[in-house]
């Protein structure tokens, strides 16, 4: 079913289909690792139920019929919730719709594909680096800073040289982000926001990376310095509304000092995805970059999975193991 | 005072000085034409009360002891509303406070020195084409569209071939919009906005100019195209409130549609004003941009000209002859 507010179990269903014979230029896949992510709730009105649920996968070539994925092979689709799927290779219609090989990891977690070093870990990098451009000694708050990608942008700031400050909705995460490096963490849900800030950033704010929208962002957008930049990645705040919520308007302080702010997708850098992941990959073996995934177990319980997580139940990169 | 919500002519009072005798350096203007802008009201605020009341004015030199200004030549200053004012030629602490010739205007009125060819003028010149970039073709949606700086953004987007439509607050402003070549124009207090906006745009929006921010810019935010632009030059709809305003969130239609939008003060580009000075000049000669001033006679009603202005009776520039 199409999502009406906060979604439910009872919107998803399991259905199993008789896979077909291999034509040219498919492979079979057996999934290891299935991604639950924010724009999954974002996007579901864009198809019509009922829909196979998209989202990232990593899986192991079981059978091959184009050679440059053989039998064997670890690859990263869309394909999204399912143990086994078909993919064809030459289904390019979309840089998403693209299979690709995962990368190698050097011995990391495979489950990273479609967390660090997959779709979250590029929308960080490029999303943050191409968008706020953040030069060292400057100020960076994050929210959603718990998540996936918040959590990398945090640590790739601190990389860069900034101060970080980081927004999230429990004490654990706060606890967490101050050990992985931010030098705050802030519970936006019992803290007065804007006091709060302000003390964690006496020379004001530079860049915020904005995953959650509404009145938060409200608060930090107004504590920016001149020539500000914002990155905005998700309106998570949003995403279970059936209407647009409000919050203060953003007019003001855009114009007396200045700022920018710029939406983004991530596929706008699909070409240079392979850059990405390979910083990423050299920050993590360094020990700069802790990437920490929230597991659930069994192909059953990726809905709750997905739940959970908008729930904000997740700490790090959301993944269910098959 | 310092205005509390709506300024009332009670904020005013009008004083007089006795002139100091000239020193090195300073000029003595004889005020012909003063302006009055929004951002009059949004900057009341930064001033301890009581005030001299700053803005733009054109005046004659009667006296000099500045050899690069004699007497008789026009200068435009920042020196705000008096009828005789004693300016220091040497002032430049910021870019507001230089003291310049008005351009040679060929024949056209000295007014247009605070309007279409000074401050107004290179605000809209600079904050639509260095922000919003617009391409031949595309589709541009002006807010404030009958004020000072809106309408001459308009006539520069047809200019440069773009389809224009306009916002403005009464259906005389709409009907002078269009006769001046704005493809539409739209009485945002009568119209069903989204739905007029889709049928003036039916290929969406491009590029938005902002004058006023609030609800009827979240309306126009979430009707743009992939990579839109938005050049925000104020929030006249907040400048009157003790609260901060709220409105529908921009953060979804940001990222889905990777709109960039970035606010300005004009200053930005103060060493380039003459290129927009002359381009002005060019186009009003050549009849391509009309620009049009309300005009108001008379020292002492100065304060009601700016209260006019501020509730919208103005229709092109607002200024006041001495």
């Amino acid at each position: 079913k199409n999502f009406q507010g906060f979604p439910t179990r009872e919107d998803f269903d399991i259905v199993e289909y008789e896979l077909p014979a291999l034509k040219n230029g498919e492979i079979l896949v057996k999934v290891e690792w299935v991604s639950v992510d924010p724009y999954m709730r974002a996007y579901s009105s864009r198809y019509k139920a009922p829909y196979d649920q998209f989202g990232f996968q990593v899986g192991l070539v079981e059978d091959s019929k184009d050679p440059r994925f053989p039998v064997g092979t670890r690859v990263v689709s869309h394909k999204g919730w399912c143990d086994y799927c078909v993919i064809d290779t030459n289904d390019t219609k979309s840089e998403v719709d693209k299979v690709y090989k995962l990368p190698n990891l050097k011995g990391l977690s495979n489950s990273l594909g479609v967390g660090a070093v997959g779709m979250p870990g590029s929308t960080a990098y490029f999303g943050f680096l191409e968008i706020c451009k953040p030069k060292a000694g400057e100020t960076v708050v994050v929210s959603g800073a718990a998540g996936a990608v918040g959590s990398l942008v945090g640590q790739i700031a601190k990389i860069k040289g900034c101060r970080v400050i980081g927004f999230a909705g429990s004490d654990d995460k706060v606890k967490w982000l101050e050990e992985i490096g931010f030098d705050k963490a802030i519970n936006y849900k019992t803290a007065d926001i804007a006091a709060a800030l302000k003390e964690a950033a006496p020379k004001g704010v530079d860049c915020y990376f904005d995953n959650v929208g509404g009145e938060l962002s409200s608060t930090i957008i107004n504590q920016m310095n001149d020539f500000g930049r914002v990155s905005v990645c998700g309106a998570i705040s949003s995403y279970n509304e059936n209407n647009m919520p409000k919050a203060s308007i953003l007019q003001p302080a855009l114009v007396f000092h200045q700022l920018k702010i710029e939406g983004f997708l991530v596929w706008r850098w699909f070409d240079r995805q392979a850059e990405a992941f390979t910083e990423l990959i050299k920050w993590i073996q360094s020990g700069q970059l802790q990437p920490r995934e929230h597991i659930t177990e069994g192909f059953e319980n990726i809905p709750t999975a997905f739940l959970g997580m908008l729930k904000g139940e997740n700490v790090g990169k959301a993944v269910v193991k098959l």
